[in-house]
């Protein structure tokens, strides 16, 4: 029954011969991997203005110096990750890129930041998704809505889950991804354009609030730490740009050439977008609203557009775009965990490809974490974001500084160039990473903080138990198995009764010698009973009762196992458990499960045989 | 660790023999065995005040002929009680008494009706508990712990099930049981003395809200209907009575006797609190709170106490005997749920007892249970009410139906006059059992209706299931067991390993000339590999290879372990599993749960052993 709900769900299993890689046009290419890059167009801004505000109204005029600080730093990074697609074109992950180039500590700390960033990318792309679709109902009549996010936000991240667990192939080769993203690019340049154009033609139209904003009294004066926290809020712009480096092998021939144009288009529009809409929010007084929890973007295009039809595609592009995003960090996450599975810092369930040639394991973990965050931050991603970027960043600044490191070590032609693009972009990042991590500290990046070094303990615990087992399974001087001299077998048993005989039978075939039954005594009365019917059954196996003052059943049998341990050094001992099977499997409930209960206490004995001898009912 | 965490929490195991019974004294019996009865004086009023309120405060009147007649009722269910006092000195219970007297089919109708109850006692008074003590905490400064009722609920029905986990000797010999009852007793009579003192001295201080109930308009007149409604909610009044014919044993000698005085005793009580609380609601204009969800007994403690010491200390003692009541049902429902396992209408699990002499199970069912009505009603115990009395007056009526059924077949001396006692009961609880159904029907006791059939199939189905099991292992006709002829061994490898050799030697031992190891292709390479080096270590076990394509370990083993099958028919398959056991239990997430897989997709098969050779890490 859970395997057919798991095939309904699921989908039948594919073949592993089926396994092919599509190869993905620039055009497709684009609308895939940069989602993620390009959606955060949808809350950056508002990161900004949500910090600047408590400064007042009237500082967001510095809203653009940042947005453009921020541009600035998106083409370096930009530029820089040209290198990495050029010097790797079997793709460049930062674990990959670090690992490689600085060594095995460095590509922890890199897979660990990164496989928290895709957490997070997931719950900040869902909940801004929701916020779009909450901000949408807002605005035709359904202001309701928005206190079902965490609800919306769930079944979301479950569907992008079970979309991603029946595998579309190659995490999307196809049209449905290319028509969000450009729907979305076309949408946002709309606004912009149009934005423009009415603001020189007909003049600024202010934002309008059904409710205005508690608008906080200007506790804090505009000083350079309040600058700096708004420009980190920014940063978050830059999530997701090095997704292209990464997937360099989706690309058609010549794969790395087509990458960087493709990255190189991707920067444009994302400069484009950011500095376009930081603009129109600042020019048309847009700002958060803490009470109807309308989105920044919702505010400007009902503004610029009326609520009408564009309004409403804007906001369903934008949250078309965002569950993309979320989409995309279920290729990689799965992706990143299987490498780390495959070099042993994660368990190996994490790299072997489910029914639907998936990275199931990944894929559900994934989806279970992001589940979790949506429900600690209540669906709003501007809370979640004070964690998010910090681990983008210590990315980008590993796997920069290794590229650097890489130019040093192999000299190869232009590596001067190549060795000061990296290192401008390794040092401008280092010092965002720094900036990030000190002015988000007390916001929740600790707790980012914290848990990259505790990942990376974890990478290498794992690692370092799977090296002692291979080291004990080991064959490299294992003595030849001598063949078994002795057999020793004790049959519990639970009365007497039809299951016992199969299992009576049995040990008596394998020990002919060195059989007993035991029964523990629970009850005297039944005991009686059984020890004077024995003999008319299974007299042959000799029955031994055992007392147990508490009414435990494993203590006394576990003090008798290790009591005939110790008769014979060269036997081995077999316990054979009678287990009558029910004809349903829901019957099981209706039996004590004292079987499970010997099997588990067994497993952690040393070296004792279980042997199972199931007797089947029939109804 | 496991089981330190349950010592911790549970305490030692207690040996079989301590078992022993602890006589109550008929001052010690009393306030054990009656804290459910009493304690429902602190909410039956309010139910029919909530209820009268649909036609204005005007309707209050009605509330004194309403709780008159619920005091008539309680007086002839009690005096009819002490007829199934003395019939069944062995202790009474509904399902007992109607199952010895009316049959099967109505005993496991009253024991359906009474578990639901058990369960709905727990959920009812903790909420009730809960509701004193959040209505003490708004009238001293903090109105904000009704937002954690449901918190607070919980913490104490956890509470409970673990005291009774622990085992409070016999569900309390002692002291600690006799305190709250008598302070409860103590607290309401002095409210109900000195509110009548003031009423006459001084004049009546009507209530006074901190914020006013919202009074809905009086939508409906007060008709016949809305006056049987209110004395249905009254009826919870009842709840809890039986229990001292229950618990006849637990009484010193002459137990009878003793039981009869002590059961007089309580419905004198009973009947003073109820009518003198409902005398003082209604003089005082004390009425059902939704915004403040104040108590009415709080209303009238503070209005006559002022907030002071003696109102804290009635506040308490109310909290006190409703988290003692609810303790009641964690004794009786595992008492009932064991009796009906013991008749194999339940799951055997419910009939033993745990370490600490319990019945654990039932307790832990209970408890569960418990807490899911909590959450689903938002610990509202006024919400639970239209739920609640049915069942008790399913069990009244049934049992004292059998007692008139007793009479007239036994026909011992006086059974004219005990017919006639219990018959007017069981007539009275009968027709009352008719209003409840029919009044509360739409407010939530359709579910009861329902569940009560539905648990009566359940309690069937399960007997079936214990007889069918019962006939098919009993040893009548089976033939006598012939020694096996021939083994045959499949051993499961996942590699060639250490953990591999000595399941190899084991398969041989059983099986020297029909062993195989099995190895499923999921890596063309790895296969490659071991198929080459197999000969080095297990040659004398031959390998079989089997293909896979869609990556499943499962599916070829099952056909080749089927296939093996057929070949001979006079043979035993044994299949192997070599097991590498961790040195430390968290380990085993690193490693694929094969073994488990595996042996629970062979439990569906037929009749194959399954036996585990474990290799036992070190590190």
């Amino acid at each position: 029954m859970v395997g057919q709900i798991k095939r309904f769900l699921v989908g039948k299993p594919i073949a592993t011969e089926q396994q092919r890689h599509h190869r993905l046009s620039r055009r497709t290419a684009l609308a895939v991997l940069s989602s993620d890059a390009l959606s955060s167009v949808a809350y950056a801004t508002e990161a900004i203005l949500a910090v600047l505000i408590l400064a007042g109204t009237a500082a967001f005029e510095v809203a653009l110096p940042i947005g453009a600080a921020i541009a600035v730093l998106i083409l370096v990074v930009g530029f820089s990750y040209r290198q990495t697609i050029r010097a790797y074109p079997q793709g460049g992950g930062g674990y990959i890129v670090a690992r490689e180039n600085l060594g095995e500590t460095s590509g922890l700390i890199a897979a660990g930041a990164l496989l928290i960033d895709y957490v997070l990318t997931v719950a900040v792309a869902i909940s801004a998704g929701v916020a779009a679709i909450t901000s949408l109902a807002g605005n035709v009549g359904m202001p309701g809505l928005t206190n079902y996010s965490v609800e919306i936000a769930l079944f979301f991240t479950a569907l992008v889950t079970l979309v991603n667990l029946r595998g579309v192939k190659e995490s999307g080769g196809g049209g449905i991804f290319a028509l969000p993203t450009y729907a979305f690019i076309a949408c946002i340049l709309l606004l912009i354009g149009f934005g423009i154009f009415r603001s020189v033609t007909v003049g600024v139209t202010p934002v309008v609030h059904s409710v205005a904003p508690p608008l906080p009294e200007a506790t804090q004066a505009l000083g350079i730490w309040l600058l700096l926290r708004a420009f980190a809020a920014g940063c978050t712009a830059l999530t997701g740009i090095e997704a292209i480096s990464d997937g360099v092998p989706l690309f058609r021939v010549p794969e790395s050439r087509n990458a960087a144009t493709t990255l190189g288009w991707m920067v444009l529009i994302l400069v484009t977008m950011f500095l376009g809409v930081t603009w129109l929010a600042y020019t048309h007084g847009a700002l958060p609203n803490e009470l109807t929890h309308e989105t920044v973007i919702s505010q400007m295009a009902r503004t610029i557009f009326g609520v009408g039809p564009v309004y409403v595609a804007i906001q369903v592009a934008t949250a078309l775009i965002l569950v993309l995003a979320a989409n995309t960090a279920f290729a990689d996450f799965p992706r990143l965990a299987s490498f780390l599975s495959r070099d042993r810092f994660l368990p190996r369930q994490f790299a072997s490809r489910g029914d639907r040639l998936v990275f199931s394991n990944g894929i559900v973990v994934l989806g279970m974490f992001s589940a979790l965050l949506v429900i600690l931050f209540n669906a709003n991603e501007i809370a979640m974001l004070p964690l998010y970027a910090i681990g983008v960043f210590i990315s980008f600044t590993l796997s920069q500084s290794g590229m650097v490191q890489r130019h040093l070590r192999l000299r190869e032609e232009g590596w001067q160039r190549g060795a000061l693009i990296s290192g401008i972009g390794a040092t401008l990042t280092a010092i965002v990473m720094v900036v990030l991590a000190v002015t988000k500290f007390t916001h929740g990046a600790w707790m980012v903080l914290l848990m990259i070094p505790f990942l990376v303990l974890l990478f290498r615990g794992i690692r370092r138990h799977y090296e002692h087992v291979a080291e004990q399974l080991s064959l490299s001087g294992a003595p030849r198995p001598v063949p078994l001299r002795r057999h020793t077998a004790i049959v519990l048993v639970s009365g007497i009764h039809r299951g016992v005989l199969p299992a009576l039978q049995y040990a008596r075939s394998i020990a002919p010698d060195n059989a007993t039954a035991v029964y523990v005594n629970l009850d005297p009365e039944q005991t009686e009973k059984i020890s004077t019917r024995w003999c008319d059954w299974g007299c042959e196996v000799p029955l031994v009762v055992l007392e147990s003052p508490y009414r435990s059943l494993l203590t006394p049998l576990m003090r008798y196992i290790d009591e005939m341990d110790t008769r014979y050094s060269d036997d081995v001992i077999t316990i054979v458990l009678p287990e009558f099977v029910p004809a349903h499997w829901w019957e099981h409930i209706l039996h004590n499960q004292t079987g499970l209960l010997i099997k588990t206490a067994l497993m952690f004995r040393k070296g004792k045989v279980v042997t199972s001898v199931p007797y089947r009912l029939e109804k």
